[in-house]
Protein backbone atom coordinates (compact mmCIF):
# COMPACT_ATOMS: atom_id res chain seq x y z
CA UNK A 1 0.00 0.00 0.00
CA UNK A 2 1.98 2.99 -1.34
CA UNK A 3 -0.81 5.65 -1.93
CA UNK A 4 0.23 9.01 -0.14
CA UNK A 5 -2.01 12.14 -0.02
CA UNK A 6 -0.42 15.41 0.58
CA UNK A 7 -2.56 18.54 2.29
CA UNK A 8 -0.45 21.75 2.55
CA UNK A 9 -2.71 24.13 4.39
CA UNK A 10 -2.49 27.52 5.92
CA UNK A 11 -2.93 27.84 9.73
CA UNK A 12 -2.91 25.85 12.15
CA UNK A 13 -5.81 23.88 13.49
CA UNK A 14 -6.57 25.69 17.33
CA UNK A 15 -10.26 24.33 18.19
CA UNK A 16 -9.90 21.29 20.21
CA UNK A 17 -13.34 19.42 18.12
CA UNK A 18 -11.66 20.24 14.96
CA UNK A 19 -8.25 18.62 15.93
CA UNK A 20 -10.29 15.52 17.25
CA UNK A 21 -12.27 15.25 14.53
CA UNK A 22 -9.85 15.97 11.63
CA UNK A 23 -7.35 12.90 13.71
CA UNK A 24 -10.17 10.53 13.47
CA UNK A 25 -10.81 10.59 9.63
CA UNK A 26 -7.00 10.81 9.23
CA UNK A 27 -7.13 7.30 11.78
CA UNK A 28 -9.60 5.72 9.66
CA UNK A 29 -7.55 6.47 6.58
CA UNK A 30 -4.02 4.72 7.75
CA UNK A 31 -5.21 1.29 6.45
CA UNK A 32 -5.87 3.44 2.80
CA UNK A 33 -3.32 5.82 2.73
CA UNK A 34 -0.70 7.94 3.67
CA UNK A 35 -1.54 11.55 4.22
CA UNK A 36 1.17 13.88 4.95
CA UNK A 37 -0.43 17.40 6.38
CA UNK A 38 1.72 20.05 6.06
CA UNK A 39 1.04 23.41 7.28
CA UNK A 40 2.10 26.49 6.83
CA UNK A 41 2.52 29.78 8.55
CA UNK A 42 -0.96 32.21 8.98
CA UNK A 43 0.18 35.42 8.50
CA UNK A 44 -3.35 36.85 6.86
CA UNK A 45 -1.97 37.82 3.43
CA UNK A 46 -2.28 35.57 0.99
CA UNK A 47 0.46 36.71 -0.99
CA UNK A 48 3.08 36.00 1.62
CA UNK A 49 1.92 32.62 2.22
CA UNK A 50 1.86 32.25 -1.51
CA UNK A 51 5.84 31.73 -1.32
CA UNK A 52 5.22 29.69 1.53
CA UNK A 53 3.25 27.25 -0.11
CA UNK A 54 5.30 27.19 -3.26
CA UNK A 55 8.28 26.49 -0.94
CA UNK A 56 5.85 23.91 0.68
CA UNK A 57 4.75 22.13 -2.72
CA UNK A 58 8.44 21.84 -4.22
CA UNK A 59 8.20 19.44 -7.14
CA UNK A 60 4.68 18.75 -6.59
CA UNK A 61 4.10 20.94 -9.66
CA UNK A 62 0.01 19.43 -10.15
CA UNK A 63 -1.82 20.41 -7.46
CA UNK A 64 -5.72 21.15 -6.59
CA UNK A 65 -6.17 24.54 -5.19
CA UNK A 66 -9.16 24.49 -2.86
CA UNK A 67 -11.40 27.76 -3.80
CA UNK A 68 -14.87 28.61 -3.07
CA UNK A 69 -15.43 29.51 -6.53
CA UNK A 70 -14.09 26.15 -7.90
CA UNK A 71 -15.73 23.61 -9.65
CA UNK A 72 -18.11 21.84 -7.77
CA UNK A 73 -18.00 17.81 -7.36
CA UNK A 74 -20.17 15.09 -6.54
CA UNK A 75 -18.64 12.65 -3.90
CA UNK A 76 -18.40 9.98 -6.73
CA UNK A 77 -16.41 12.91 -9.08
CA UNK A 78 -13.82 13.37 -6.12
CA UNK A 79 -13.66 9.69 -5.56
CA UNK A 80 -13.23 8.99 -9.55
CA UNK A 81 -11.04 12.08 -9.76
CA UNK A 82 -8.35 10.47 -7.34
CA UNK A 83 -8.43 6.94 -8.58
CA UNK A 84 -7.19 8.38 -11.38
CA UNK A 85 -4.33 10.83 -10.37
CA UNK A 86 -3.59 6.92 -8.40
CA UNK A 87 -4.01 5.41 -11.51
CA UNK A 88 -1.38 7.68 -13.27
CA UNK A 89 0.97 7.01 -10.77
CA UNK A 90 0.48 10.06 -8.91
CA UNK A 91 -0.12 12.04 -5.76
CA UNK A 92 -2.66 14.08 -4.72
CA UNK A 93 -1.63 17.31 -3.68
CA UNK A 94 -4.17 19.66 -2.02
CA UNK A 95 -4.07 22.95 -1.52
CA UNK A 96 -6.16 25.08 1.57
CA UNK A 97 -5.98 28.64 2.43
CA UNK A 98 -5.97 30.50 5.48
CA UNK A 99 -8.79 32.76 6.73
CA UNK A 100 -8.59 35.49 3.07
CA UNK A 101 -8.12 32.74 1.28
CA UNK A 102 -5.49 31.70 -1.59
CA UNK A 103 -3.99 34.04 -3.83
CA UNK A 104 -4.52 34.01 -7.63
CA UNK A 105 -1.11 33.13 -8.32
CA UNK A 106 -1.59 29.89 -6.31
CA UNK A 107 -5.01 29.32 -8.12
CA UNK A 108 -3.34 30.48 -11.41
CA UNK A 109 -0.86 27.78 -11.47
CA UNK A 110 -2.61 24.54 -9.47
CA UNK A 111 -4.04 21.96 -12.24
CA UNK A 112 -7.15 22.17 -10.99
CA UNK A 113 -9.40 24.51 -8.32
CA UNK A 114 -11.80 22.76 -7.15
CA UNK A 115 -14.65 23.70 -4.69
CA UNK A 116 -16.00 22.42 -1.29
CA UNK A 117 -19.23 24.96 -1.14
CA UNK A 118 -20.19 27.60 -2.82
CA UNK A 119 -20.53 28.51 1.24
CA UNK A 120 -17.69 29.81 3.18
CA UNK A 121 -16.22 27.48 5.89
CA UNK A 122 -13.40 28.09 8.31
CA UNK A 123 -10.22 26.78 7.04
CA UNK A 124 -10.98 24.20 10.33
CA UNK A 125 -13.78 23.43 9.30
CA UNK A 126 -12.71 23.35 5.48
CA UNK A 127 -9.93 20.64 6.47
CA UNK A 128 -12.38 18.52 8.27
CA UNK A 129 -14.80 18.14 5.23
CA UNK A 130 -11.44 17.41 3.02
CA UNK A 131 -10.34 14.75 5.07
CA UNK A 132 -13.56 13.58 5.61
CA UNK A 133 -14.21 13.33 1.25
CA UNK A 134 -10.96 11.50 1.59
CA UNK A 135 -11.82 8.69 3.48
CA UNK A 136 -15.36 8.80 1.63
CA UNK A 137 -13.45 8.66 -1.84
CA UNK A 138 -11.16 5.66 -0.78
CA UNK A 139 -14.08 4.09 0.53
CA UNK A 140 -15.93 4.41 -2.96
CA UNK A 141 -12.90 2.96 -4.28
CA UNK A 142 -12.61 -0.14 -2.54
CA UNK A 143 -16.62 -0.66 -3.35
CA UNK A 144 -17.23 -0.38 1.13
CA UNK A 145 -20.02 0.43 2.55
CA UNK A 146 -20.12 3.46 4.28
CA UNK A 147 -23.07 5.30 6.27
CA UNK A 148 -22.77 8.44 4.96
CA UNK B 1 -34.13 39.10 21.10
CA UNK B 2 -36.94 37.33 19.86
CA UNK B 3 -35.35 35.34 17.06
CA UNK B 4 -35.94 31.73 16.56
CA UNK B 5 -34.73 28.88 14.46
CA UNK B 6 -35.64 25.10 14.33
CA UNK B 7 -33.78 22.59 12.80
CA UNK B 8 -35.58 18.95 12.28
CA UNK B 9 -32.84 16.79 11.74
CA UNK B 10 -32.80 12.53 11.21
CA UNK B 11 -30.68 10.60 13.57
CA UNK B 12 -28.62 11.51 17.24
CA UNK B 13 -25.26 12.78 16.88
CA UNK B 14 -23.26 9.59 18.22
CA UNK B 15 -19.76 11.03 17.75
CA UNK B 16 -18.33 13.05 21.03
CA UNK B 17 -16.22 15.87 18.45
CA UNK B 18 -18.85 16.34 16.28
CA UNK B 19 -21.50 16.97 19.30
CA UNK B 20 -19.01 19.41 20.98
CA UNK B 21 -19.18 21.37 17.40
CA UNK B 22 -22.24 21.27 17.03
CA UNK B 23 -22.74 22.54 20.49
CA UNK B 24 -20.35 25.17 20.65
CA UNK B 25 -22.16 26.92 17.68
CA UNK B 26 -25.27 26.49 19.54
CA UNK B 27 -24.02 28.45 22.49
CA UNK B 28 -22.34 31.10 20.47
CA UNK B 29 -25.35 31.48 18.48
CA UNK B 30 -27.22 32.03 22.07
CA UNK B 31 -26.89 35.98 22.16
CA UNK B 32 -28.74 36.52 18.41
CA UNK B 33 -31.04 33.34 18.65
CA UNK B 34 -32.26 30.59 20.33
CA UNK B 35 -32.27 27.49 18.33
CA UNK B 36 -34.67 24.30 18.38
CA UNK B 37 -33.16 21.20 17.73
CA UNK B 38 -35.76 18.42 17.56
CA UNK B 39 -34.61 14.92 16.42
CA UNK B 40 -36.35 12.75 15.00
CA UNK B 41 -35.58 8.72 14.91
CA UNK B 42 -33.74 7.00 12.32
CA UNK B 43 -35.34 4.21 10.91
CA UNK B 44 -33.12 3.97 7.56
CA UNK B 45 -36.48 4.38 5.65
CA UNK B 46 -37.00 8.07 4.24
CA UNK B 47 -40.70 7.13 3.94
CA UNK B 48 -41.22 6.61 7.93
CA UNK B 49 -38.87 9.14 8.51
CA UNK B 50 -41.18 11.45 6.38
CA UNK B 51 -43.80 10.90 8.91
CA UNK B 52 -42.00 11.51 11.85
CA UNK B 53 -40.58 14.99 10.41
CA UNK B 54 -44.20 16.25 9.17
CA UNK B 55 -45.34 15.36 12.99
CA UNK B 56 -42.18 17.33 14.07
CA UNK B 57 -43.00 20.05 11.83
CA UNK B 58 -46.58 20.64 13.03
CA UNK B 59 -47.48 24.22 12.34
CA UNK B 60 -44.46 25.44 10.49
CA UNK B 61 -46.05 24.87 7.27
CA UNK B 62 -43.05 26.75 5.37
CA UNK B 63 -39.75 24.55 5.95
CA UNK B 64 -36.56 24.31 4.03
CA UNK B 65 -35.18 20.82 3.28
CA UNK B 66 -31.37 20.35 2.72
CA UNK B 67 -30.44 18.48 -0.01
CA UNK B 68 -27.53 17.78 -1.68
CA UNK B 69 -28.87 18.25 -5.53
CA UNK B 70 -30.74 21.59 -4.11
CA UNK B 71 -30.12 24.95 -4.95
CA UNK B 72 -26.47 26.06 -3.86
CA UNK B 73 -26.06 29.22 -2.06
CA UNK B 74 -23.32 31.36 -1.20
CA UNK B 75 -22.45 32.19 2.58
CA UNK B 76 -24.49 36.04 1.69
CA UNK B 77 -27.24 34.52 0.11
CA UNK B 78 -27.91 32.10 3.00
CA UNK B 79 -27.87 35.01 5.30
CA UNK B 80 -30.07 37.26 2.82
CA UNK B 81 -32.39 34.48 3.02
CA UNK B 82 -33.00 34.18 6.57
CA UNK B 83 -32.99 37.88 7.15
CA UNK B 84 -35.49 38.02 4.46
CA UNK B 85 -37.39 35.11 6.42
CA UNK B 86 -37.05 36.84 9.64
CA UNK B 87 -38.31 40.36 8.21
CA UNK B 88 -41.33 38.69 6.97
CA UNK B 89 -42.49 37.58 10.87
CA UNK B 90 -41.78 34.25 10.45
CA UNK B 91 -39.10 31.44 11.96
CA UNK B 92 -36.83 29.23 9.52
CA UNK B 93 -37.39 25.94 10.12
CA UNK B 94 -34.73 23.50 8.30
CA UNK B 95 -35.37 19.81 7.94
CA UNK B 96 -31.73 17.62 7.46
CA UNK B 97 -32.38 13.95 6.51
CA UNK B 98 -30.85 10.63 7.54
CA UNK B 99 -28.27 8.21 6.42
CA UNK B 100 -30.63 7.85 3.11
CA UNK B 101 -31.37 11.66 2.45
CA UNK B 102 -35.20 12.79 3.15
CA UNK B 103 -38.19 11.36 0.93
CA UNK B 104 -39.18 13.16 -1.98
CA UNK B 105 -42.48 14.04 -0.28
CA UNK B 106 -40.46 16.00 2.17
CA UNK B 107 -38.69 17.96 -0.75
CA UNK B 108 -41.57 18.70 -2.51
CA UNK B 109 -43.24 19.79 0.53
CA UNK B 110 -40.60 22.48 1.29
CA UNK B 111 -40.92 25.65 0.48
CA UNK B 112 -37.74 25.74 -1.22
CA UNK B 113 -34.39 22.98 -1.10
CA UNK B 114 -31.14 24.51 -0.31
CA UNK B 115 -27.55 22.21 -0.72
CA UNK B 116 -24.86 22.38 1.35
CA UNK B 117 -22.41 21.02 -1.10
CA UNK B 118 -22.84 18.85 -3.95
CA UNK B 119 -20.36 16.95 -1.92
CA UNK B 120 -22.31 14.19 0.18
CA UNK B 121 -21.56 14.41 4.15
CA UNK B 122 -22.90 12.29 7.01
CA UNK B 123 -25.40 13.64 8.54
CA UNK B 124 -23.45 14.77 11.73
CA UNK B 125 -21.37 16.97 9.50
CA UNK B 126 -24.15 18.50 7.56
CA UNK B 127 -26.05 19.88 10.67
CA UNK B 128 -22.14 20.91 12.31
CA UNK B 129 -22.11 22.78 8.44
CA UNK B 130 -25.46 23.78 9.12
CA UNK B 131 -25.05 25.74 12.29
CA UNK B 132 -21.89 27.05 11.63
CA UNK B 133 -23.32 28.06 8.65
CA UNK B 134 -26.45 30.16 10.59
CA UNK B 135 -24.02 31.55 12.90
CA UNK B 136 -21.93 33.31 10.91
CA UNK B 137 -25.47 34.71 8.80
CA UNK B 138 -25.75 36.24 12.04
CA UNK B 139 -22.35 37.41 11.89
CA UNK B 140 -23.28 38.94 8.76
CA UNK B 141 -26.88 40.13 9.36
CA UNK B 142 -24.95 42.29 12.34
CA UNK B 143 -22.16 44.00 10.32
CA UNK B 144 -19.96 41.66 12.79
CA UNK B 145 -16.48 40.49 11.83
CA UNK B 146 -15.75 36.43 11.78
CA UNK B 147 -12.48 35.41 11.03
CA UNK B 148 -13.74 32.61 8.48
Amino acid sequence: MAYRVKIIAVGRIKQRFYKEAINEYLKRLKPFCKVLVNEVEEVGDPLKEGDNIFRAIRGDCSFIALDEKGRLLSSLDFSKELESIFLHGREPVFVLGGVKGLSEEVKRKAIDVWSLSRLTFTHELARLILVEQIYRAFKVMRGEPYHY
